[in-house]
């Protein structure tokens, strides 16, 4: 009987696509962080779309669970499976070609393994803008993207990954191919089936292929590092840009004074943009369509303002691309010195974002009575209500050991997100790690929505199982 | 029984709220259009979500259909019932408050029943934008523009409805309250249920508040009319205006020849910006954050080069507000002009932006063929693929007569679409009116998942029935 369905798997793409090997398989069952290691019956390479079809009912039919995969980069062990050794892998990494980049209708049609970056390359030879961004990029797949609806830097301006998607095609979980490979800005015809695909993990089926919006590239992207008194003067000092940039305004990321400690000990080499520590920065990005002197002229008008108005103690706008880089880099290296300075209890958050600064007070309030001396290590996309808010032990603490507290932690950091009206999963998803603390915070009205929508679409239930419900 | 019925239903929202003489419920039977009157077995008309909750409960006890009903301004038979008079019709009308603006986090509270245009004002006065605009602005209610996922002039640069709303309260066939009521830019948490429920039509549940996004004002508007020679040079007016003014396009309009003269026949006091006729026009809008000076600057240096590179015949830009009005008021009154002109056969298509001037062409010379010197009114929002595209008689030829035609008519028109890989329904959904076309045109694949939906979520199948599906 196993043998028979590994058997139909190599009629349909051949015995070297049918990984069953401990040693082939390996690459393809430890999660990215590598805090995992599942097992798979088998890792399946497909080459197109049909034969994708043709897998999934051999699947079906034999109820083999199956576990999509794109560049495996997810921080939710949504992509790899379980211990049981029960379910496939199915590996879209083969599926990797740009298949049409229409200019005047400003879509990129493209296969589900295509990476991120080459999608961004194709888009920008054509004198356009594939505006998604994150540190993955250089390995993660757009099928993935697509099925954890993936963030990033450029939210503010251009949304999440959803928004950037017109059309899908997807291998339903009955082995049938939906062509819904649009590129239309306006279409009412039924229920929002690409919506619903998009963000849902590969627990619905797969995606096989997109047509994604390209934007116009900016003529130019101006940088500034702020300097602001408070979580809540930041607010301030966002809704002025807003109000000044309107939607030339397309970066604002806070980080705390500690996070940006935690870079200059463990990278020196990095630019230390002020003299004096201040209690909290925000790096802003202003991209113009018209000119870089535009986009300067705007972004210092505005900090000029916020100056003026008490929403900024001091400022440093970056005047050439060396120096614009370098204050991303600051930004882009908290993860990283997170990294080095030991493990860390880390939450992926989002807020109104009015109500941030009295979450950040509250939070740091309780985990400071709870845990004495912990340090928290709070930075995000303030722009998008988005905060990674991590938790390390107080100096000179252990901070493996420091990782027992983590239920604790958590709990005291999602109650709190519950009682601000967040979400506990801003931009990574659910996958198998969250999986019960959002039954912990959903309410059953939606719970019970999402799991009939779940069995009507996957009855038998071999779409990647054990991720979100 | 069905006194116990309407007795639960008095109970519960008061006998002056339970609507059964005929005369009281004629004006919620009739479609805008005045082309079809329903029946139904009551009007309700609750106050509040735990009425709407409590009357769903008391209709899936009776099986008793329920038709929901915003401002009754939909184009498609979507929101009044059928002629069976097995429905009630459950209308949001009376829970129309603003429940709250949050200025810092852009967002704005509303119940179902709030008029579009109140919710224009409460932005307005927070100093704040909510950009959908639409013509019925003035009596549709959000509830109906969630619900069919409106679009209207502002889709360019904003997005449909679906796109401006962050979170939903909804009423489940079951009479379950769903409070999704977030306000919140990223949330990863589970399956796209907002999105589902928006576009819907009332038919997987009853959506009775919702959270919209709100974005900075323009300091500024600017406008311009523009001759062009085809629809294919207009496509590459476009490309151009993005390219120059990126995301400060807030309008790229296209008019016909035919759709001009009809206006200046019926209102000869409109303005007539050019002495010559050209085949085709562009309405443009350029939105600055900036000032007057700067939209206009900036409009005026994409003309420039539209006139250089020879994708504009001549333009004209409005210098004041009046007549910017005056050239909006021409597009305005081309849907007014064709109504005193005699009826005719509409389509609400959407194309990929790149097949538009092909479509169009291909048409144009099918509809020739087969009914020689009927008369095209073909306009529309040519920055997102949406075309209104009209068919009159021959000059001369009756109105009323030529709608016999209309089953022909509009197998060549969405034949072509469907050809083109457009939408038969862009931005006015599917309603009663358009579901044998859908059942058409969409692939089994993707109505059979519409259908498993249907199902698992109203599985009585009491939430407007004969809707979509």
């Amino acid at each position: 009987m196993a043998e028979d369905f590994l058997a139909r798997c190599r009629a349909i793409v051949g015995a070297p696509r049918v990984l069953i090997d401990d040693a082939d398989m390996a690459p393809y069952l430890t999660d990215w962080r590598g805090r995992f290691t599942g097992r798979a019956r088998a890792v399946l390479l497909p080459g197109d779309t049909a034969e994708v079809a043709r897998l999934v009912q051999a699947c079906a039919d034999a109820r083999v669970p199956i576990v999509p995969q794109g560049g495996r980069t997810g921080l939710v062990l949504g992509s790899v499976p379980d211990a049981s050794g029960a379910a496939v892998v199915l590996s879209l990494r083969r599926m990797n070609r740009i298949l049409e980049v229409d200019t005047v209708n400003r879509t990129i049609t493209v296969q589900a393994g295509c990476i991120l970056q080459q999608i961004q390359e194709a888009a920008f030879e054509a004198g356009l803008l594939f505006p998604l961004s994150l540190a993955a990029e250089g390995s993660c797949t757009i099928g993935g993207n697509l099925s954890t609806n993936a963030g990033g830097t450029a939210v503010l301006r251009y949304g999440n990954t959803r928004e950037l998607c017109l059309g899908l095609e997807v291998v339903t979980p009955q082995g049938r191919v939906w062509d819904g490979l649009r590129g239309l800005r306006k279409d009412n015809t039924g229920y929002a089936l690409r919506e619903l695909f998009v963000g849902a993990e590969g627990t619905l089926g797969i995606i096989t292929a997109a047509v994604l919006k390209l934007h116009p590239q900016p003529k130019a992207a101006v940088t500034a590092l702020v300097a602001v008194e408070s979580p809540e003067t930041a607010l301030g000092l966002l809704s002025l840009m807003q109000d000044v940039c309107g939607s030339s305004l397309t970066a604002f990321e806070l980080m705390s004074q500690f996070c940006l400690r935690l870079v200059a000990e463990h990278f020196p080499h990095l630019p230390r943009p002020f003299a004096q520590a201040h209690a909290q920065y925000a790096l802003l990005e202003v991209s113009s369509s018209e000119s870089e002197a535009h986009g300067l002229a705007l972004l210092e008008s505005a900090i000029e303002a916020a100056l003026e108005g008490g929403l900024a103690i001091d400022a440093v706008v970056a005047t050439s691309h060396a120096q614009s880089g370098g204050l991303w880099q600051l930004r882009e290296h908290i993860p990283l010195a997170q990294a080095a300075a030991g493990k860390n209890i880390k939450h992926d958050v989002s807020l109104p974002i009015s109500r941030i600064a009295d979450f950040i007070g509250a939070t740091d309030a309780k985990l400071a009575q709870s845990f004495p001396g912990c340090q928290v290590v709070c930075f995000g996309h303030l722009g998008d209500g988005n905060l990674h808010y991590n938790v390390a032990p107080p100096p000179g603490g252990s901070h493996d050991a420091f990782l027992a507290n983590q239920d604790a932690i958590n709990r005291i950091v999602h109650d709190n997100v519950a009682a601000f009206e967040g979400s506990i999963s801003a931009e990574h998803g659910i996958g198998a790690l969250k999986r019960e603390e959002l039954k912990r915070y959903k309410d059953d009205v939606e719970l019970d929505m999402m799991r009939a929508i779940k069995g009507a679409l996957d009855p038998l239930g071999i779409m990647n199982p054990g991720k979100i419900l």
